[in-house]
């Protein structure tokens, strides 16, 4: 078996420390660095990292990924921020160095990032669609972020295969009661304490519906797909956007 | 084992079909009369009916009941359009007849009943209570009616107990996401093709949520709670509303 | 708009009435022929038939077919009994009618070829899997024909991405508790009354799991799987097995 | 508001550092003694503590309630391994501190309090029963003990209502498929990497079906219970076995 060596930026913040912990589980990982603020990045060089994984922060990811791929190194980032502008100027670092990988995700559960690919190959087979997303009361925005998405990505398959708004013949509507419409499909989002994050996409045609739902019950969840990308991003050389990339689906 | 006579009215229509198919098929119960439009109500009586069946119209069921009550025949209603007037009127006929018994009831699926008496017990130990019902889309009204008066219920099984609104931190809301308020607890509609009638109850506490969920999956679910208000009719004398009052619970 | 001439065979069974419904009501179908037990199937060439939907009996589907190919009907065939021999005779025929197409499926219900589709997609992302399904009291098979198909298709997919056994530390069972053992996917069958044809797809993996579940309500669900069958079948000559074929997945 | 003084035993375990918490996140409580081995039990009194919680271990429990109770301290206690025989010898200590309260409980998710009694409550209405519940992998028995007593109950309140088992037509099992039979309650385990611990009560009569969920997400759900205890205790001398007691259902 090939092992390969793995640094982690950002490695005593709380995510960081958690993928730190599941390098180290997997038998194909090592782990030689783990940086965070204040530690020189030469460490990576130094220990012989090939992959980096950088869960740190809008403010320093672009200095970290410079240091990268100048290096040759490999990096899955989980860091936000990622403008198009951004995202341009790490294809032209790459474009310098023609053997690097570097992997962008918004999201790196595995569960979600499913969820949301059959959601919207499924959307163009049932003339009902909505999305109920169930979060903890601490929550901000109504809806998630996700479930937003996941509405846009499914009005975009509804669209292209010429299926118009969802029937519903509500006459006398309390206010609110069906949701948030996202040109088209209904949105609602549940606050509940001792919820996590929890999404429910429903599909419904003539006698039958397709439900799929995502609970993430753990912040931990993040853990498998990092390695996914850790993986095969060496295989990958350029600029990759989204862990489904590196999914067979 | 003693068999109860019983007759329905509006025996040919939709629902009283289904009713008499139920009795038939009942071991302790026979069916002696089915009465629709243009039968005489004599033939209640003539077949020696014990308790009756109503699930006709507001327009005829005040006349059916006066002559079930002036011949001693106990009578389970499921018939709507009973005002608080109706009601009182019924109470003096029965009065005057003091061994019969009339049920009216707005609901006789049992596990809709089970679903709101548990979801009203269990509001007060939550301080976060949501409900999604979930209908096909030809329903006019959303919420549901069985939506509004579960809230409402909740509503007031919360301030009882002291709880005020359930924490919500939300702070950017798309238009309608949270659903439609019902006094602090929040209603969800949701409408798709295939499905029936469904409702769930969300309460949730640290780290930890309930859940009671209704499915209505077929319109003859009314028939065993209208056969539980057949068997315990004839034990109640006087006006009973509600099925529950049937119901050990 | 194009209208295709929609012949139906077994037009009198419940399931053929049904198509014979839906057909009408489709704006770019045309019902020509309804046939059934004694009539003569020269009414389908008649009637301009176009494409053929049989939803009959092993006894007499193989001659339907032969008259259909020989005429140059395409068909979309519901009807079961289709063994390896069969769909070889079949293929014969359709050499010599290289034009002609035969649909032969076992499942109609868009939601549970997806619902399988995605099963199968998502196993090797999950280091757990297992199902639920839950029928009507009357089923004589547990677990359903569909669990154990989604089941084995999921034991192959992970096996093929290396996966074992689902991680299980039980050491103490009441007979039957963890459920049918397919091959490593434990699959579990409730029989409730009310239900009709549900099924739930559980996969894990650290702090997350995907949920998929076909809820089927009512018969009719295979419906618009058969229109889409009639819609597809022109466009793809000789024998296709499984409507997924016709499915952009 | 009436202030009550609260000492914790076992206050630096996993279980009574989040009791602590709780405590002192609780307005109408005070934390006074935060005891654990090693530190001796005059503190609770010196502290003036009225109310006792002891999460710690069968070894040195029955000395805690002893003191308690010879010093007038109510206690709430979650430790397990109480006996008949130990009920006893409480009951004798408290007959000669008639002021004094006893709470021993097995289960403080209240959730899971409030499931199983409404699963109870609903089983005699309802011909079909079983149960579903979902753990993580590393749980060694299965079914769970919950989900045992929850089946037990059940069987009783049928047995009582005159229901046998419920109807089921399986003639063909795939060995286990219809789960563990306890006394004619068909009880499923399923065991999922990412789950937490899960219950499922599911219900079935025609045309419709009743479930009862239950999600434990956090190992912190017993706070809330203990605090219900923590503030009823003190109204209820003598020994109370289980929560529930303490709640008007």
């Amino acid at each position: 078996m090939t092992v390969t060596k793995v640094g982690v930026l950002g490695a005593r913040g709380k995510v960081g420390s958690a993928i730190c912990e599941a390098v180290r589980a997997a038998e194909d990982l090592e782990l030689v660095a783990e940086v965070d603020q204040g530690d020189p990045l030469s460490a990576l060089v130094d220990a012989g990292a090939e992959v980096v994984v950088d869960f740190t922060h809008p403010d320093v990811v672009m200095g970290n990924l410079e240091f990268c791929v100048a290096n040759d190194i490999h990096a899955v980032v989980g860091t936000t921020g990622f403008t198009d502008e951004r995202l341009e100027t790490l294809r032209d670092w790459l474009a310098d160095s023609p053997d690097t990988g570097v992997l962008v995700a918004p999201n790196f559960a595995i569960g979600a990032i499913l969820m949301m690919r059959f959601a919207v190959q499924a959307a163009k087979y049932f003339p009902s669609a909505e999305i109920v997303e169930l979060h903890h009361p601490n929550k901000a925005d109504a809806p998630s972020g996700t479930a937003h998405r996941t509405a846009a990505m499914m009005v975009a398959a509804r669209a292209e295969a010429g299926l118009g708004q969802s029937p519903d013949a509500t006459s006398t509507e309390l206010d609110g009661a069906r949701g948030a419409d996202v040109d088209g499909v209904r949105v609602h989002s549940v606050r509940l304490t001792g919820l996590v994050a929890h999404q429910e996409v429903l599909l419904g045609t003539q006698g039958e519906t397709l439900t799929i739902r995502h609970d993430s019950l753990d912040r931990s969840s993040f853990a498998p797909g990092v390695l996914l990308g850790v993986r095969s991003i060496a295989a990958a050389p350029g600029l990759t956007v989204g862990l489904d990339a590196f999914m067979d689906l």
